[in-house]
């Protein structure tokens, strides 16, 4: 608990990033063989989280092995595809490109008038659908880009970007994967521009959750790494309206990372007193 | 253990339904509220699965906080159509139609000849995506249909069909829910038609699998819920390729029941040593 004591802003989430993407690159390699797969699909935004899950699975299977997909709405910015198109050029991965709108507008054609947010969660959730499908073509896993922050804060669509089959950034917050990209060799325009989930033009995460990554990521760190209480967040310097909210946030959201309640009526119940050792026999 | 003495015809899969309905509707209400909500959105397939689990939230929270919700491709059997507004029309719930078609056609417009298997795929993603909208504009939840042979084996769509909030049929087998099914007075039409996941028309469960539910379900709890070895299954009777198979296939499809694998970096990841108490304060 040496972190109660410290000011918020000696909090200290530097990595080692040479260690972690050797780590993670590992990883990949490892879950992609047991999954009896030799490649992985990832869905290239053109944004930071999807640049570095692409660098990682290509040193870990080999650029020919990683496809790279964008997929592109109507409304997506142009820079976010040429920005995807340098990670593929640079990484020397095939590139692939499908279009969502054909998909969210027979969305819209039958569910009306939906407001950008559900317009939002469809777009994710069609992301997942091409990227699902492009892996049960290819024999591939799908590379979740998730990070520790969104995670935590549900800040990502169920069924949409929050799904893969595997994760190798789950467990960084936002500024730790700044540091791997840097250390990765990820472009500039990529790694400075405002994350973004592109559901909506000229839309930034921050602005969404209302809060710098800078500043969340170390209150994140304090409150679930280092399991400080809500007293220890305010001492290190935390603002009360803050700490609350992503307490809140965190608690509230957890729905979005575990699978479906199943009622109990039988000895052994899925997801409770059978589960399953991954890759054992029965 | 005394099952593996037994022979396979005299597992007995019998459940009181009267005592698992009562269950089963105070678990639908209990997560329903729990979850700060009222109500719950259903996909009504015309099948028995998504009948009882109508039924069982009617009884829950009343039948006007359920909402029933159809959602057709062209190919659907019109059978289903109508069996599906039969049980909306005896639980008095309200009824909606949305056709999946215009989304599946986007898809097909963008990704090609999928063949059927993807295709089917692509429509239970499509049916996700429509209840799961619904669910955020009604503030509800969505109800789980998948059976406890149909999660065992894998037969379902991942982020498709075997996406929800929450399940209450996930700990029975299909002939368990058989049995719900006429305790709660589910329409004969749909208790005796033969399973289908209306992934193409004139497919049934029982072909896919090639296995009738009736032998399988038995295994499965020999299996599962009385932890017999492939040895002890044999000599209850059932045959090697069925025993192999089935050990197999619940083996290689636990990936389509766990959330995503995430690399351990930290000293709390999610999934391993950061489990949120679901609703606890943080």
């Amino acid at each position: 608990m040496s972190a109660v004591s410290r000011s918020s802003s000696r909090i200290d989430l530097r990595i080692d990033a040479a260690c972690t993407a050797e780590i993670l690159a590992r990883f990949v390699r490892t879950e992609v063989l047991r999954a009896g797969r030799a490649r992985a699909v990832v869905g290239l935004s053109g944004g930071i989280d999807s640049a570095v899950a692409a660098t990682l699975a290509a040193r870990a299977l080999g650029p020919d092995q990683v496809v790279c997909l964008r997929l592109p709405h109507r409304t997506s910015a142009a820079a976010a595809l040429t920005d995807a198109a340098d990670v593929a050029r640079l990484l020397g991965t095939p590139l692939e490109t499908v279009d969502i709108t054909p998909i969210v507008d027979g969305f819209v054609q039958v569910s009306g008038e939906v407001g950008r947010v559900r317009l939002g969660n469809a777009m994710a959730r069609a992301r997942m659908l091409c990227l699902f499908d492009r892996s049960a073509a290819l024999d591939a896993l799908v590379l979740g880009t998730s990070n520790k922050s969104e995670l935590l804060l549900g800040y990502g669509t169920l069924h949409g970007d929050l799904a893969s089959a595997i994760n190798p950034l789950g467990d960084l917050y936002k500024t730790q994967v700044r540091q791997l990209a840097e250390h990765l060799g990820v472009p500039e325009a990529i790694r400075h521009k405002a994350p973004s989930a592109d559901l909506w033009p000229g839309q930034t995460d921050e602005e969404d959750l209302g809060v710098r990554y800078d500043e969340v990521d170390r209150l994140l760190w304090l409150l679930v790494d280092a399991r400080a209480s809500r007293d220890a967040a305010l001492a290190a310097g935390f603002a009360p309206d803050l700490v609350d909210g992503v307490r809140q946030r965190v608690a509230s959201m957890q729905f979005k990372r575990v699978p479906p309640i199943v009622a109990k009526v039988s000895s052994r119940t899925l997801g409770r007193d059978f589960r399953y050792p991954r890759d054992g026999a029965p």
